[in-house]
């Protein structure tokens, strides 16, 4: 086997590594919450001192109007391609905190695998960057190609300012190829690629039916219950089929081609790991496709959280004043998220009934993402996921939603996603994890990859095709 | 006009009256809260002090396996009919505490009336039957009927342990009539006196889809949403016309006779002064039905609370591992709550999709209640209140459910319902109040019906014919 150019450097430096990976996953950078805020900005605050301490230059953080984002770059390879990596450094809430094994900002080693919040999405996947770097230049004094990094403090609220962030700074984030580390594999096995993203519109829902709760006696059965408004907006949301039921939802929605259902049908998915990779979960949805093509190639809506009425123990006896709906739409090519926005405000119009109050709160959105398996980038990673994990890469798509759509429009350059996570990493969710044999070969798969950009060179078309489906 | 017996007390202790309802008040009495637990048993305790401070005999705390209730009597006039006051001294929740003017358990007046948690419902109503024995006590060292107490401790979670507590202390418990005072008027102009109550069963429902929540991009729209399961729910539970869905439901009910519809609609409803005491709430329903039938003669079926998924601040892209729904059904005569109850355990086995692991855990049940408008004892209380508010009383009902029925039925007496609430008391929402002149003039009913009752004497039938309509 071919010596990997960082795998000496993994071989001796694994503590030193994790102890820089505790100590910034024991941020809580929770970008959904105002109350966290302050952390969020420790967290890039950790991030950017990182950067200095390892050797990279013009390190800063890009305000934005809400949690900033970092910034750095080493720019000495004259001639040699720029490539731009992002991550981010924000994370997911907790709740339901109970869930949690171990604290989620405690990181804890269990049977090989990191347990933190933030550990695979996206942290880690960041850190294998930095630690890439900080190994290279200290052997070397040099990178192969010239690296800028981008990592963002919004991805978990749906990246609000990020793309008023890329047109604001496009000069200093110019770059030949775009690398996202924020995507998981088919399995350790299975190494795979990603190749494109559904997109998201979120919305949070109030409905008021009147200025205060009423007696369920007094008034119930005669007049408005907020909580049963909810209710049917909610069951509105869905048709019998498990379809959408906004008007025009699938009108942009390219036809699946035979091509992509056969390179869905042929991976070795199984419906028992599925539904344990799943927490369970039963499989149903849109009727006439598979689980896979459901998750990647299909849009949906899904309700996150309802709240009506009283929660406590017991019963309340109230007719509820007011619910909570927060619903989102992921999106598929070629949906464009502010028509999918229009088409849901047109909906709430139709279907919320006289005398409800009901203001939409719009909680960001990004396009769908995708590209071609034939990129010559998308092809340097491949080689390198197959030299490292020892079989060709898979290509695969996210059900997920990243802000890389706004990034590889603005910055006119293809994306490549090289993501180590893997599927039942519980990201989003309690006891989130990063498998460790998967963060070691991240570092050594990202050295590879500097070597092999460095010699595609200049060959790499800066303009990706726009295609709906590939 | 004839001198009131109990005018010139209120007239004189009015500031020091307020003092003990201030003080008891000011015990958050939440009995459907565990963590209020002790709070409950001190508000029994402070009544039971009352009790024995103004000379009521065999004062005790009934123990349950829940809150207590406490008893008191005084039994010193042989020959006359002996009385069992019935009222609660537990309280509804709080929440939302932000709307609260004053606090909740800071009782604070305002142009006339008292607001506090429990002001009228129903700690204020038990307190003017004490003040009455206070100022007769005081005055007369007797009483001209005898008279028992009973306040109840878990009205507010439905009375789960009363009927047993009933069937227990039934001997102790004996009387003529029973005086329930925890119903509010028409208005202050046109009193009226209440002859019916619906009954109530409630459920709390847990719905589990997995073992825990799931990205909302990497499993969205293939597997089962329990937010999605609990709207669908909730959106079922009602038919296109507003009828409740559970097979069966109205078989029991019996059809409304032209005299009820009659005298309903002869009373001085107003769709506005109704929806402004509403809470502005725009008024729905079953059709075919006016407001005031909705609420007195139709059984319903109303969501208290819904929760799933997140509900703070900004967006978590999840799919919702479980939901809780609340759910009570208000009961009108002859219908059954063991009937009710397993009618929408059946309903639910049929609507919950598999892959749901659904749990209800009943929340009390209480039949409906209705009492002859040509009894002796109800005629006695309608001259009392025609005497003392100035026009003699319309015949209503309550929408609201009590265990008043367990009572009648237990210690087979008949129940009469004088009450001092109004339409418009808040009670179960924000701002509770009592309107103090009708506290006071509570206090000179209660003493005026001592000495009507005393006058009715022996011809106070026992038994009530049951009748499902008057």
């Amino acid at each position: 086997m071919v010596e990997l150019k960082l795998a000496r450097y993994v071989e001796h430096a694994r503590a030193e590594i994790l102890e820089r990976l505790d100590a910034w996953l024991r941020i809580p950078a929770i970008s959904a919450d105002p109350a966290h805020a302050n952390d969020v900005r420790a967290s890039a605050e950790w991030c950017a001192a990182e950067m200095c301490t390892i050797g990279l230059e013009h390190v800063q953080l890009l305000e934005t109007a809400g949690h900033p984002s970092v910034y750095a770059d080493w720019l000495h390879a004259p001639g040699g391609p720029t490539v731009l990596v992002y991550g981010h450094h924000d994370v997911q809430p907790v709740d339901p905190l109970s869930e949690w094994i171990s604290p989620p900002f405690e990181p804890t080693i269990r049977d090989g695998q990191l347990f933190a919040r933030g550990a695979v999405d996206d942290k880690g996947q960041v850190l294998y960057h930095l630690e890439v770097i900080r190994a290279l230049l200290a052997q070397d004094g040099r990178l192969p190609v010239n690296v800028k990094l981008l990592v963002e403090g919004e991805e978990e609220v749906g990246s609000p300012h990020f793309e008023a962030l890329l047109a604001e700074y496009r000069e200093l984030l110019y770059a030949d190829v775009l690398v996202v580390s924020d995507t998981a594999m088919w399995s350790e096995a299975v190494p795979s690629m990603c190749t494109g993203m559904r997109g998201l519109v979120a919305f949070d829902v109030s409905l008021r039916t009147a200025s205060g709760d009423l007696h369920s006696g007094s008034f119930g059965g005669a007049v408005r219950n907020a909580a049963h408004v909810a209710g049917d907006l909610v069951a509105a949301l869905h048709d019998a089929n498990g379809g959408v039921t906004l008007p025009g939802f699938y009108d942009a929605v390219l036809p699946m081609p035979d091509a992509v259902r056969d390179s869905i049908a042929s991976l070795p998915f199984d419906a028992d790991t599925f539904r344990a990779t799943a927490n369970g979960a039963a499989p149903t949805g849109e009727a006439g496709y598979s689980t896979l093509e459901r998750i990647w190639v299909r849009p949906t809506a899904e309700v996150t959280g309802i709240a009506a009425g009283y929660a406590g123990d017991g019963i309340k006896t109230i007719v509820p004043a007011h619910a909570s709906l927060k619903i989102t739409f992921r999106l598929v090519p070629d949906q464009d998220p502010a028509t999918v926005a229009a088409a849901f405000h047109h909906w709430l119009d139709a279907h919320v009934p006289d005398g409800v109050d009901a203001t939409v709160t719009p909680e960001g959105g990004v396009a769908p993402a995708l590209t071609p398996v034939d990129h010559p980038a998308v092809a340097a990673t491949a080689r390198v996921i197959e030299r490292v994990w020892g079989v060709a890469p898979r290509f695969t798509r996210e059900g997920g939603s990243g802000p890389e759509e706004a990034l590889g429009r603005v910055l006119d350059a293809p994306v490549v996603f090289l993501g180590v996570g893997l599927p039942d990493d519980q990201i989003h969710a309690p006891n989130e994890r990063i498998v460790l044999e998967q963060f070691w070969k991240g570092i050594v798969a990202v050295g590879e990859l500097w070597f092999e950009l460095a010699a595609v060179g200049g060959s790499i078309p800066r303009s990706v095709p726009v295609e709906g489906e590939q």
